[in-house]
């Protein structure tokens, strides 16, 4: 399935969700990441970002769809995505 | 059609951007917003978000689904949306 990942953490913790996320999905905005991912991976993610968050503080959205030829995607701006491979 | 509008501004911009988007979508989380808009609607609001940002500097992303139902959406942690009426 075709997933984008959104997260809006306290400072603190971050940069161990950036890490964690990268392992799974592309980074391509602030705290935005998206890709393809299975299930099993997907809960794996999942259950790694719970040990990092704050339920009460942080929060993170999925939005999931089963094939990436549903989502169009437009970038108006600066492509951060070229960043990437320097973090 | 559905969008899911993801935004990475400079902190002078921010508070612009985030009025602009909120006139047109839901405000879901940090600079992530969400919503059901007309092709008519987005052409407007994307027009009016360049004015505020600046290129070379602020990031803007947008998904399009031509349905919401192609979208599972999933929310761990805290649900932010229930600040929306109190900025």
């Amino acid at each position: 399935m075709y997933v984008i990942l959104v997260y809006d953490m306290k400072q603190q913790r971050v940069n161990r969700m950036l890490k964690l996320c990268r392992r799974y999905l592309h980074w391509i905005q602030n705290s935005v990441f998206e890709g393809e991912i299975s299930e099993v991976k997907l809960t794996e993610l999942l259950a790694k970002a719970r040990t990092i968050m704050n339920a009460d503080e942080d929060s993170l959205i999925l939005f999931k769809s089963r094939t990436q030829q549903w989502l169009e995607k437009q970038v108006v701006g600066r492509e951060r995505s070229s960043l990437d491979t320097l973090l």
